[in-house]
């Protein structure tokens, strides 16, 4: 199974519900976990990496601290798996121009980031993500439903690699994820900007604080009404995915305690999710030493499996010179 | 300085007046060379590599018969240089889409190819292009006209790359090649389909059989004129290229004779200048083991040249994760 962040700065409560814990639960039901840091993909829409080191560092503290095995996972860093880069050649021989062009999501991401000019990395973005799940030969990647085009683009890269050369590669399924979207604490997409977060490093008082200003309405009953009232509904469902409770159970149990009993409930109910998460993160966090080991170790596991893999491809397509003829 | 050929069959003398000479040349007044084999460049327009291990085989054979110098030059293959091939993804960033589609040598080679949907790795050479160049920092690549966009765009991701992330790679120039196009012997451009190729490997009696069946004109006195008698004219340069002598004065010397005497002139100009060649190319074409050598050799030299660089890549970009923050 191939899973994977984008180290552009701090997670949040989206990250941790929308991906993390599931593949914590994923690799503690016995999947073998590829946890990929796509340093590379940070540059696919903005000029400057910023602080990439530091960000790398808080995604590695995040994901150990919310569970994640790095004895059985294997975390590794884009830019330092070369053999696993090398695919995007082979590969992009095997798409074309009008297909990369065609993909809803480079589309759509390029809109968001705000980009009338698309990058060359932007474009081939699907091809070097088909090289990210199938070096390792994963058959699973856990995705949301706007990333379905570029599994399908691994599958068809696949396929074609396959019938051309000869079988090398599986053709890996999409997970498609049930997390449901969760807003920022103002009702709005979350953004680092916009201060509407709740990141996983904030301590309790942090997380009250931030929840004290969040944005509810008029109406000083709780009721379950997502359609008509979104903030109220978005704070329930944090609840319910922190306590495993039902959001329109737990709306009845505030009731008329309003917005004050629903923000009281919240707190607690994320600060005791998270409470076990923060201790190990401050330990991790202390201990650099221990981190830059972690990922020294899984980007060489992460080199051998694509030196493996890439002579395979090599032999499939007759480049091993090994011993010429 | 960089050069490269790429491995789709057997080198003939277009290739040997256009490039080999020229490079062993330069090598001798002393330039470093980082000789490419583009394996990869193979399946930018075409689905099959073909006998790829062989025309590999081959171009080591005929550059060192030639007598490039492969302790003195580092022979090596696209395919088995991961960290040059990295080198792509950084740069992918640094250049628009549209600035690739406006490539006039990529449009040329797909319309040559006959190629209506532009591939990925096509549209992406002159990307790949800048890795070969700047892994090894070339001040100096030999081009023929058709390539100098290719070097345009490699100075443009230099210069980008500089800007944006500090100065690690130098702005390499095009050495503009003085060779003059040879066609084949039925005065049409070579092509090995259309069997007007004189072959590096041909011996002298195949060389003299197929000059024998050149097409020239029906007139019987020769005479240097391009313009009117492009066959002829062809001829007379291919004499000039072996001996040194200006194609004005070969036509005045055989006058008369026609074309039995030029055909005469030119099989012996050939044989005389290849005769060296040959005799090598025989010698090496059977030590296997040698050719091995020299291309495990080259990769390796090609290899750490290009870790070198990419470690020095990862650290302006910040993605120097040797110790965490």
């Amino acid at each position: 199974m191939l899973t994977g962040d984008r180290p552009t700065g701090a997670l949040h409560i989206g990250h941790y519900f929308g991906s993390i814990r599931n593949r914590v639960k994923l690799q503690r039901s016995g999947a073998e976990i590829w946890q990929l840091i796509a340093d590379y993909q940070v540059i696919t829409d903005r000029e400057v990496a910023g602080d990439i080191r530091g960000s790398v560092t808080n995604l590695l503290v995040d994901n150990i601290a919310a569970g994640l095995d790095p004895e059985q996972a294997t975390i590794f860093t884009h830019s330092s798996v070369p053999a696993l880069n090398q695919l995007m050649l082979p590969f992009l021989s095997l798409v074309s121009v009008a297909e990369l062009q065609r993909n809803p999501t480079v589309k759509d991401e390029a809109r968001t980031a705000g980009i009338t000019s698309i990058g060359g990395l932007l474009l081939t973005y699907p091809v070097h993500q088909a090289a990210d799940i199938l070096f390792c030969k994963a058959n699973v990647v856990p995705v949301g439903r706007d990333q379905l085009p570029h599994i399908e683009q691994t599958r068809v890269i696949a396929r074609r690699f396959n019938d051309r050369y000869g079988h090398v590669f599986p053709e890996p399924d999409a997970l498609l994820s049930e997390a449901p979207l969760i807003l920022g604490t103002d009702g709005t997409k979350m953004s680092k900007s916009k201060g509407n977060v709740i990141e996983l490093r904030m301590s309790a008082d942090e997380t009250a604080k931030k929840i004290k200003g969040a944005k509810t309405d008029a109406e000083r009953h709780i009721t379950w009404d997502p359609d008509h009232r979104p903030e109220v509904a978005n704070l329930l469902q944090v609840i319910s995915l922190c306590e495993g409770t039902d959001p329109e159970q737990v709306a009845a149990e505030i009731g008329d305690g309003g917005g004050g009993a629903l923000k009281a409930r919240l707190t607690d109910a994320v600060n005791t999710e998270l409470a076990p998460l923060r201790e190990r993160r401050n330990e991790l966090a202390a201990d650099v030493g221990y981190l830059t080991s972690v990922l020294a170790a899984g980007n060489e596991r992460a080199n051998q499996m694509a030196e493996a893999t890439l002579a395979e491809v090599r032999d499939a397509m007759g480049m091993d010179y090994r011993t010429l003829v």
